[in-house]
């Protein structure tokens, strides 16, 4: 016997139309995808999802993401149905500016997961928010206090499969057996350049097999509700994440159906109304919703959510009484507060402790606060003993069928995929509980991951990269290996923190900003060989993002560094005085930090009168924005011992001396003005 | 009957020899993969592999790539064996500043056929090697002039095939049946963080099957030569790519073998030591190469490669009697010649044009010059009908069987797979034969391929990314689609130049600079909006970077700006002439082109003694090399009509004026340095 009755169906045809209305009113958008998924997204919605629409941000509700992202408007619409708070008058705002129906869908919207269109992203995300589940659970939950259970699921269509970024996510899915994952392929068969003949002709199940995927298919996607329903009853009881491969059209209704020019314009007015004939509706009526389809949302998600969300309230009431510690842990968690002084387990170094390199005071930092962090989650793509990212006790999440940890690990095994680990970091941070990811690679790599990186600035997530290994001072592994741009390509970014700390103090600095931090990301430079404490550095000045790490009264010149240029500027300097030129000392760790601090502060710190140098062994493009000349590196690097590749390209105390010796003679008499002091 | 003998067996000890001896006269590198990949090596290249060591770049020889480019040690001593320009001094050399041994394969080294180290790259573009023998096949050979017949074989480990990149270009390597495509994996199951099982359980085989390939395994592959054999010799017969699964021990023959610490470290005096007495050589020799294995090599390799290059002369000889049309061409694309006057085709506009968006302008472009340069080779990611990408006539690069097109075919579908096409771009130019490869995708895409990027810059490949959607001129698709960063990112990397072109003349600059560039890689930042043709632009004027396009006597202020920018600096200078400002315009399309003329030339654009504004609707950041202020956009865009997006974000003439008033009335009566002024 059928699931579904009539008023499903109604349901359905009430999705797609109305799906179809708002890229229609806004003249832009993407009205395909919908009318294709509609079907599955009724089913999902209506059988399976455990919302609150009155409490989006419920920790144990299901996440929905939806991968394909130019189908928001079924998202807008759904949330529509379900009750959320968008309302008729916010669809017919669809994309336009400041309306609350932007064209993609963003993050800090109600009700949206995670910030999709850029393909690929969301089905990675989702793989993040299943580890997430899966380590709440099992961090938290106890006999008798399923505190945790939630499922994700995610549509998606050709074009994410097709994504590199996907398939890293999926094979470390199927490793992990997240059976809490379900994804929902909407395999229409046309992507933008026409049919997936064209370029497309793998088959999608097999690969997924292989990841170690349960897969399914749905033969009718259009029209087969009950075939639907069955497949994600039968996915959600696999302890393997599941694909189901569903069979739709594109366009369904419109005269465009199954052709690529129904994906990414609008329907015409004519083929609007013909549709709306089609299913049953007036042609003159726009973004109509029958009563019957209100309640059957009502009845089917929204009171039951309401019922459900309620429950659970009582239970982790009473879960507080019986487990205090960790019912007071997760509480705190749920506020997105971080422990009271959590930060007095930061270290603090003078310059008589030993000469380290940043990323092995990355690992001593990491080891001080882990447990003071419970919400702080590890890993890196396969770098590990490079990258220090893992403190002693870790245990690694894994799946317990592997015998190598088990789900309430906090160290994550992410192999060789750069990309998908900074999706699945923004994942893990989506899904609340004050997750704080950070992740380990080489800066260079962290390139692969731009996509995911912009995402996470764009969304706000606070997450981490640790990223050693962060110049020419790779040495040996030569110009492949030894960033050049990649910190002008991150600062570039806006909401992005990219510290490149000098020192043991600034790398603990660096901590506290990207713990602390509620809707900014971090990326951390850190080095491979050692460097000197300073006498002038603390956690307080650094967290400024630039600061006087060394002063005299009337300088002739301000040296701005970072990392591990700033004690060669402050070597250059010594050989500066012996010559009677006066230098300060900045070190700018974390230039949007810096960029946050009040102007007062900041042309306190580079003020107009005095020529400013930069040095940093990476390229000098961004540098304008505080130095007047610059010493970098605007050329790839070598490959050969450290020492010698940075003697090589100049940056010795006594090359760098006299370029600052001729910086003082060019501005002699002249009127300088600091690259702070700005007209508007 | 075995196809090797003892000769053969020592000729693989030396080989594993030699390789481990390399690290550790560096003190630096990795001994554990040529260790356990030599067999499969010495069998490759004495048995299949066709090269002429005496002339490196000949067009039909097999390419042989390096995937998992750590393994360096081992190519260089192939290399050294086979005859090419490497002496066991330059062997001992290994990773020293100025060597010809540098830590990682890179491009312009004799015999290395494409820059590798960062995962995954290798084996994408050996995909790309192969799509280009393929169409070179198809463009030139006839019966009886096989002028093209080689293959492609690629090497690659663990970290190549978990890379996402690997899988989109062998996704679709898979579609584009290429059966001259031969992939030998190094399953040795182990990592940097430990064995595989730890991130990396899924079943490879079945995935590339899935994809479309040939499969194939050799269980032992560290002494099973006759089985390596079997498998090469069995997928040479494929008219699919293969992959050969080669089970292998990573570090064989150290006492470390199988561990994860032979991966990344030399081994020790006493471990070297012991594995020679193993194999049979003297524990205190270093560097030993016996004869017979020095015989075996020119008697298996150098002299039939000789040979071949020799045969394949004298047909191409005869060819260009038979073909003088084809013939000609090929000779003159084997010169790496353009052919002469092809620039005649490029369109050139006045203002009386009508104004047209830089992506329409690209297409005229394409369609102008497309019959003029056959070794133009063009795609999309998916984008076509967005980039507009394709001439009117192009037909696609496809398999004959599936109807669609041919291998003759100069139009690749690259399905939603960015950072594949970026790699594969690299293998088709790499290949030779003058190949010029272009792509089109959105320009904040270009972000997913940026490990290929990077790869383009260093390595100098004449390749061309056509990145259409270049701001907030995208409209209604927001944030996510939206460029800010990306232009600071590609500026920032040494060799690249990025257009951002102004206008028609730009656009064809811009083309004529990505054609005729042997060593650099080209960007072009196309807009969506419709943009005005400028009365002072030029191609001419356009090639040098930057160019004074409107001009007056003593400017009070200079605006440079780029693409949608430029028109509206001239409507912003109007309305200040109006109130007696007087402005100079520079419009500056790429920087790396301005970078490199003289400097009195650029002085003469930006001089010292007027204040420099440069507007930009994306990131300020990286302007203050030119500009002294700056009009731009440091956070992310918005979901909105175009023009209204713009205009929220206060890129209209009137604001624009109202900040260069500003910028005057800050720098009277001071004194004003140009930025290019430098006193090191």
């Amino acid at each position: 016997m059928s699931q579904f009755n009539e008023t499903d169906k109604l349901a359905v045809n009430t999705l797609r139309l109305l799906s179809a209305e708002l890229p229609s009113a806004a003249n832009s958008g993407h009205p395909g995808a919908p009318l294709g998924m509609s079907p599955a997204a009724h089913v999902l919605w209506t059988r399976f999802l455990r919302a609150n629409p009155k409490n989006a941000d419920w920790i144990n509700r299901d996440r929905f993401v939806l991968s394909n992202g130019h189908a928001v408007a079924m998202l807008y619409s759904l949330l529509h149905l379900a009750g959320y708070d968008y309302s008729i008058e916010d669809l017919k705002q669809f994309r336009q500016l400041g309306s609350k129906t932007p064209g993609h869908p963003e993050y800090e919207l109600e009700g949206v997961e995670v910030t999709t269109g850029p393909l690929g992203q969301g089905v990675s995300n989702a793989v993040g928010l299943a580890i997430a589940q899966a380590n709440l659970a099992a961090t938290y939950n106890k006999p008798g206090f399923t505190l945790s259970d939630n499922y994700t699921y995610t549509f998606l269509g050709d074009g994410c499969l097709q994504e590199g970024v996907s398939s890293e996510a999926c094979s470390l899915a199927g490793h992990l057996e997240l059976g809490n994952l379900i994804a929902i392929y909407d395999d229409n068969k046309i992507t933008i350049d026409g049919n997936t003949k064209v370029s497309f002709t793998e088959d999608v199940l097999k690969r997924y097999e292989a990841y170690g995927w349960e897969i399914l298919k749905v033969d009718n996607g259009d029209e087969d509700l009950d075939a639907i329903y069955n497949a994600i009853l039968q996915a959600k009881k696999s302890n393997k994440p599941t694909i189901i491969q569903n069979r739709t059209t594109i366009g369904y209704g419109s005269l465009k159906a199954g052709s690529h020019d129904v994906h990414g314009s609008p329907l015409s007015a004519d083929d609007m109304a013909q549709m709306k004939v089609k299913f049953g509706f007036d042609p003159n009526t726009h973004f109509a919703v029958p009563q019957e389809v209100y309640d059957l949302y009502q009845q089917r998600l929204t009171t039951p959510g309401m019922e459900a969300n309620k429950q659970w309230d009582a239970l982790f009431a009473e879960y507080q009484k019986k487990f205090p510690e960790l019912g007071s842990e997760l509480a705190r968690r749920l506020k997105c507060e971080l422990p009271a002084n959590w930060d007095s387990f930061l270290p603090t170094y003078t310059p008589k402790d030993s000469a380290l390199a940043t990323r092995k005071l990355s690992e001593m930092c990491l080891q001080s606060i882990h447990n003071a962090l419970p919400e702080m989650v590890g890993g890196s793509a396969d770098l590990t003993p490079s990258n220090l990212t893992r403190w002693k006790e870790a245990v690694d999440f894994q799946p317990p069928s592997s015998g190598l940890g088990d789900y309430s690990g906090k160290y994550i095994r992410y192999g060789i995929r750069e990309h998908a680990m900074g999706a699945i970091l923004n994942g893990i941070a989506a899904f609340g509980a004050n997750y704080r990811p950070y992740s380990g690679t080489f800066l260079n790599f962290v390139a692969y991951a731009a996509g995911a990186v912009r995402l996470s600035a764009l969304s706000g997530h606070p997450i981490t990269w640790v990223a050693t290994h962060d110049s020419i001072g790779v040495g040996e592994d030569g110009p492949t290996h030894q960033p050049i741009e990649t910190l002008a390509h991150f600062r570039a970014m806006p909401n992005l923190h990219v510290w490149r700390p000098a020192d043991g103090n600034e790398v603990s600095a660096a901590y506290k900003c990207a713990m602390e931090s509620q809707h900014s990301p971090n990326m951390l430079a850190l080095t491979r060989q050692n460097l000197p404490h300073l006498a002038g550095s603390s956690i307080e000045k650094a967290l400024k993002g630039g600061y006087v790490i060394e002063d005299v009264a009337n300088p002739d010149i301000i040296f701005v560094a970072t990392g591990s240029e700033v004690s060669l500027s402050i070597d250059a300097a010594k050989i500066l005085a012996a010559q009677n030129i006066k230098s300060r000392i900045v070190s700018m760790p974390d230039f949007l930090s810096f960029d946050r601090q009040p102007e007062e502060y900041r042309k306190s710190v580079l003020p107009d009168g005095v020529p400013i140098l930069s040095v940093e062994v990476l390229t000098t493009f961004g540098w304008g924005k505080y130095s007047h000349q610059h010493i970098g590196l605007d050329r790839f690097g070598a490959s050969g011992k450290a020492p010698e590749v940075f003697k090589y390209f100049g940056f010795s105390p006594d090359v760098v001396a006299d370029k600052a010796m001729k910086t003082v003679a060019f501005y002699k008499g002249k009127e300088v003005v600091s690259p702070l002091s700005k007209p508007f």
